[in-house]
């Protein structure tokens, strides 16, 4: 019998804030902009990290966090998470302990994405483990990719009302199943693989749209939780599209209404070309 | 008599790489994105951390980040730096050791920018700490922010052959005195805070241009390098702006041809309001 889910707390915050700014007309007016406020997890009343966020389902950000930097391999290893604002804490209890907890969060690598992304452990040594669904039954057709990129156009976000934060969303073909945004592209998608293990739910047949660009620990987060389809409005990193390549995971940047740059993975993409045009072409 | 300053090796790396990619049309092409290169960290023979970068500088880049985690408080204290990029490592020899560098590294806050951001040790408790010039000498006008703005558009750059790297640059008025790339924007400004060291450049009549987002981190890291303004074509977060609200630090977002938003230290900025007319405005 698998253990029962974690028990969650639910805790909401206020995701705007209003400043006053100065623009190029000498106004004085003003503006939202995110909220952004820390979270310290600790895991057995062991301290383990602060996390910096904009505060949407801050335990299911937590226990992404805690799967995507493999403290934790199962969510029935988790009891219960609690989040208290006030003090900015999120209290994780599991079941029977982290086994070497302190050994897993020794070794420090900064990778990049944008900032200075931290990772546990020595994730790129285990990238062999990692096993995607074929090309066969994992797949994305240009239609679907470009229904996909017209609802998160349409999609209502904070970004739309005070910018500087990253999404990412799920999609089952063209259907999005959630949405999530921060301040760090790397705590939605933590926030969605909590979300996914709270609701049962598996990688093999999904896809993840990210505002952020394709970097290695983008794709490496996006194989642990089995999704073999990364879609970005942004670009790639070397990193990125190396690990891709050995992984077989298909890679979509600068993807904005009609435009698109698949970097890998081509095998399991239905290309419908457009009709050929003049164009001229950005780089990477 | 001040100590000599450190020997540094002047490696050199490729900084683009081709890949093969498919496009909305079916084609396939040839295009070139950023390389990224793992840079393991050792002090003293001791493994600190791995970088991943794009390669520039890469000396600097470490120079700057043992400066910006605050691990060495005087250029004078390195004696040298050897960056080897067949093994992908950076050997730094200090004079007489880094005291308490168990300590120093043990707390983890993982900040938000793009991505999830180291900074070892509790540098928001230090805000205290740091002195910025006053608003009579340290100041930006209008014309010199415009002016900035042009010269960082018409740079040549990595950005504009292949995409996906941030720049940084800093500036005295509307004088480029050096522009940095890196797949990270910390990096970015690590590698200047390396280059402000070798070159005795001090921080209190300059200014940054990034990027990126104006975040804690960034606001930090230039506080504690002197610089008490930030240009950025991106957005703000909350933490970002509150930081810079009690330096007095001036933070000016979304600055792109004549149009950005001033968010703070209004004092240092010389407004030169352009001619009003109607607009639409985005959020924050």
């Amino acid at each position: 019998m698998n253990p029962p889910l974690p028990r969650l707390t639910s805790c909401s915050a206020v995701l705007t804030h209003e400043v006053e700014v100065l623009d190029e007309f000498g106004r004085r007016k003003t503006m939202s902009i995110p909220a952004e406020r820390p979270l310290t997890v600790f895991v057995d009343k062991r301290e383990l990290v602060t996390l910096m966020t904009l505060g949407v389902a801050p335990e299911l950000l937590v226990l992404g966090y805690l799967r995507n930097q493999r403290l934790v391999a199962d969510v029935g290893e988790i009891e219960s998470i609690t989040v208290d604002w006030e003090v900015g804490a999120a209290a994780v209890r599991t079941r029977a302990g982290i086994a070497d907890i302190e050994a897993k969060t020794a070794q420090r690598t900064v990778t990049t994405g944008c900032g200075q992304g931290t990772v546990f452990g020595a994730l790129m040594a285990d990238v062999e483990a990692v096993q995607l669904p074929g090309a066969q039954s994992a797949r994305l057709s240009q239609a679907a990719l470009y229904e996909m990129l017209d609802q998160m156009r349409r999609q209502d976000s904070v970004y739309k009302k005070a910018g500087s934060v990253h999404g990412c969303a799920l999609f089952r073909g063209a259907e999005l199943l959630v949405h999530r945004e921060d301040v760090g592209r790397h705590n939605a998608i933590d926030n969605i693989a909590g979300w996914m293990w709270m609701n049962g739910v598996t990688g093999g047949d999904k896809c993840f749209y990210t505002t952020g660009r394709l970097t290695s620990e983008m794709v490496m987060k996006s194989a642990q939780m089995g999704v073999p389809i990364i879609v970005s409005r942004n670009g790639i990193t070397q990193m990125g599209h190396a690990l891709a390549s050995q992984l077989g995971l298909t890679l979509i940047g600068r993807a904005k209404n009609r435009h698109f740059i698949c970097y890998s993975g081509f095998e399991r993409f239905d290309s419908k070309p457009e009709p050929a045009r003049e164009t001229v072409e950005l780089g990477g």
